[in-house]
């Protein structure tokens, strides 16, 4: 791995999380588009506007929404339900509207999760024009039922656009991987304000090394979001070799992976084993069409291999879609666990080459070359292993001491050298890290004894 | 499933077993006649007659073979193995004899089981020009040995005809499945009266619907029967799909399943789904050459894939092929048990089509078709899952609340709906009910958003 | 098996062994030579000799070696260490070397094994121009460091050849296997004069029969012996079906099995059914790019799999590479043990047709060819099962008792006459004695139900 000081992103992650938690964000608005242009201060990305109205397959962008205030007022002019203390206080979306209710007038219009009292839900009306709050049961239950309430749900939808960003990173291999995350979540911390962090820092990470793939980056709404995008883009989209899509990934909980819909593919393989490499436990879940953006990028007539590495996954915390999915759930350092992560993984897609042997007969004779130990007969030996280590030697040779492991991947990349055979299969098959199957490559590419085919 | 009265089914099959049990059936002659023409009754095949000297393969169809009467009397004429008493006493074929006999000349005649001792075993001689008599152990060590016996064997053996059923159910698909049985078994009730029953009951059921592959019914003869069927069809035999072979259905054991030769054909799967679907134990049983018709329909020349649903497999209990293998050993209730088993799997071949989306990019809009909670945010929230519960709803959306299951069942059947990946994969796959997947892909057809491929 | 006599086999085995032990042998010179010669009084082939500085490849033949004598002597004259006492104190290839030296001169030309401090290592330095000695732990802590000791190394390098041998067992299938082994180790018994010794007794055993299968017979020097001998048969070795390298096969310890670099190749399937069938416990290593000459005929240009059957495998035992790999760490009925493994997995190859039914259509009639029971109702029937024990049966048919095996056999084969099946897949299948499916295939044949096509 290109040398990372992984407590300076630490830091960064950790202002970039406080920074923007308290955007109310959506779909289109004022609160999505401040939240990308602060992005754009940290790494370089585009941005697009998406006209309202524009068709997207069978969806069409709604019209843009954008909230002044909101709350519910008993008679003496307290606000009971309040959206200036928290955005989730209103139903995302909510149309404009005004009057005095009644409890009961009031009541079908409320959200709360008697499960978990203390929680806000987080609610959506995207589509369906309705206005609505959210609070906590325990609130809920405070509320007078004799109490006339004021409701004001100063918002606007009108025609407008929808925002997103997206950046390139060209390589030169002519394959090319996705990485996208969503950004139209308001204040929620690990679903999916991380992910949205996780992507301005890996952006900013890859933007500054040469790459063999290219990587397509894009930040948008989800799914109307990315149905737009893959709209504006579609034979790119169709041929994505595969993609991450970067969510939850900062949660005290586990690591866990949704695999692609294919569950090979090289996303899957690269992701399976750099866990494997670093020891590390994980959850694998199957795909599923319940999730993120994946389910847009999957359907029929696209079919990329997206997968997810979460920490906490969506679904499976108690807290996901409600106010205690906040900073005090989350940790920067937990955020940063899993870009390592991302970007060890990225790596794997990188290193992934083909190579074909250009002395196919016969073992080449690495003796010649250094890369043999000038004394034999001790090679396996296990009462003089490889090291040297069990056998009195003495220093005539010690400068060309080859270790064991290195003499192993020379020979296994020589003799995977087919033309069809990846590094990342040599690493499954053989259990040596991948990155010392690529130095040995790349050692024998530069003696003349192999030639990369892909 | 069409709706069907399980009840009755018993009292028929009851009914069927009890009319038919005492006939002596053969591979020829009247009895056999007289079974499939009772059989015609409660539903509508045709019979057709293969006249002795047939050539068929490999095999010539034998003189048809009738029994007046048979037995072995003392000295006194007191029959001390008589037909009239069971139909098993006789070798099935025994040539003509007539004849007075010492104990010595007639005991290589005799056949017993000295492990089973009240139990007459069946066995037959069909190519082997003989006669003989079978009783139970017990009987045998009764016999005087300074008596002399009076044998009559008054069969004939003459040139007449091979008889079999068949009918054939047409469906529009293309694709045709082989439903078979052997009725050439005497008396004796789990092999194979209970699946000449279960074959008729079956055919009666499917008759009344409309099907979308069809399906062609033998019943005939074991061995040369199927032998003589698939001479005369050979083109259409060897175009089958696959097939399934009723025997053996109707005893007190388990549920097993005998896979055909592939072990993997559609035939299987369908089988399969269905005990895991109604969570029913059951042995699987390998093909094995040994068995039944199948033998015939899977030879290298043919390779139908048929496969077998018992209740008690053949060779597996000890009463095989004796006379304790009667009315009392199997029930009517376990015969439809099984039927209701043969039913299903049947259905499964008729639910697995193949859909292809007509909206293959991007997941189609379903709020706009009611069929997704208006109210965006608790799909998959544990502390409020997508009942409803755990949430405080209200009346607003009652009216088109869309339960997990089903919104999963739409998700993924639209999500395999690539035009190749058929409903029994998906089952396979997903762990949803076949019936769940087949009534969301037809609702979803009905919307316009598939198309049925195949 | 053809019937072969064991015992004779181990004494001729233990007679080689101590003829050849003592010979100091090479990649080059004398001592190989004499080797093959006294191996050609055994059984035929053809020796050839490899000009020094042909290129083979990568690599290129070195001058021939040769030892006059060799020591290391204190200052009263007395041998320390002497090549006369045991071949494997001088390294081998050292070149010449004469002069009187310190202990601190000396010692970084000594090679010891702490670890196993009664042991001489085993070293060569075949293409670093260099002189050593090896010696034991306990001779080297015995070394006056005041002394001045005398060393000569009366050896010759100089332009000769490489010799090796080789001879082919046609057959007339059109497929070829190669049966190897390496020739140049001195005086150590498991690694690798055993596998010489087997390879011997392999072709004398096969050179008496008629074959199916060509076998092409090569004894060689390790790694340069191999590319060598495939530098000067490319087209033919590139052609191979597969092969055996037979190398330590004598020790005391487990079977062992390295599999071909394939895994499931036509010679890893003929082994592990050999082990299967005679219920023998093996250890299976996976292919490794480590090993003997299978690493040159698996180079990406060759693609030759090729196995190894090992008693006590190379790199796992610790006497490896040592002096206590003697004549007292093997012996000839481990060797012969192992040998017969050889013989009847190449006995699988040879039996390892592929038929086509020449009746494909419904099963033949087996009754008028006496391969099935005359008297039918029994086959498979608990209480009575087809070896006729439990039923109480007479004189009539006994001659024509077919066994449950056989039948099973006989109907196997049949089934299994597409064309496309070998019996190496039926017997793995199916669990039966892949002879005993030979013999019923070789008497359908016979019997005009089959022809070999394959």
């Amino acid at each position: 791995m290109t040398s990372i000081d992984w407590n300076v992103l630490t830091l960064d992650a950790d202002d970039l999380l406080h920074r923007l938690f308290l955007i109310c964000r959506s779909i289109t608005g004022d609160g999505l588009r401040r939240t990308l242009n602060l992005l754009r201060e940290i790494t370089n990305f585009q941005l697009h506007e998406v006209p309202s109205g524009t068709v997207c397959y069978d969806w069409t962008v709604p019209d843009e929404w954008n909230v002044r205030d909101a709350y519910v007022a008993d008679s003496t002019g307290r606000r009971v339900i309040d959206f200036q203390q928290n955005n989730l206080h209103l139903v995302n979306y909510s149309i404009p509207f005004e009057g005095t209710l009644t409890y009961y007038e009031l009541a079908p219009h409320l959200h709360t999760l008697p499960d978990l009292p203390t929680a806000i839900p987080y609610r959506t009306t995207y589509y369906n024009r309705a206005w609505g709050f959210c609070m906590t049961n325990e609130q809920f239950q405070k509320l007078d039922k004799k109490e006339k309430h004021h409701v004001v749900v100063d918002t606007t939808l009108a025609p407008g656009a929808l925002t997103y960003g997206e950046t390139i990173l060209p390589g030169s291999s002519g394959k090319e991987f996705l990485i996208s995350t969503y950004v139209c979540h308001p204040s929620l911390a690990n679903d999916n304000l991380s992910g949205v962090v996780l992507w301005t820092l890996l952006l900013r990470e890859l933007s500054g090394r040469t790459l063999r793939h290219s990587y397509r980056f894009v930040i948008a709404p989800e799914t109307i979001g990315a149905l737009a995008y893959i709209a504006g883009n579609e034979q790119a989209v169709r041929a994505l070799t595969g993609g991450m899509v970067a969510t939850t990934v900062a949660g005290p909980g586990r690591f866990g992976y949704k695999r692609t819909f294919r569950g090979d593919s090289i996303v899957d393989r690269s992701v399976r084993l750099t866990f494997r490499e670093l020891g590390l436990e994980f959850t694998e879940y199957p795909f599923d069409v319940n999730g993120s953006d994946e389910r847009q990028y999957s359907t029929p007539g696209l079919r990329v291999p997206v997968g997810t590495i979460c920490k906490d996954k969506y679904y499976e915390y108690p807290y996901y879609h409600t106010s205690l999915d906040n900073l005090e759930f989350v940790s920067a350092a937990n955020l940063v666990e899993t870009l390592k992560i991302y970007t060890l993984a990225i790596e794997k897609l990188e290193q992934n080459c083909t190579y074909r042997s250009l002395n196919p007969i016969g073992e080449p004779m690495l003796g010649k070359r250094d890369l043999y130990p000038k004394m034999g007969g001790a090679v396996k030996q296990k009462v003089a292993d490889s090291s040297g280590h069990g056998e009195r030697r003495y220093a005539v040779d010690a400068g060309n001491i080859i270790f064991g492991n290195e003499l192993d991947a020379i020979r296994w990349v020589l003799f995977y050298a087919d033309g069809q055979t990846s590094l990342l299969d040599v690493a499954e098959r053989i259990g040596l890290p991948m990155s010392q199957l690529y130095e040995a490559a790349e050692k024998l590419s530069a003696g003349g004894l192999l030639e990369v085919v892909g």
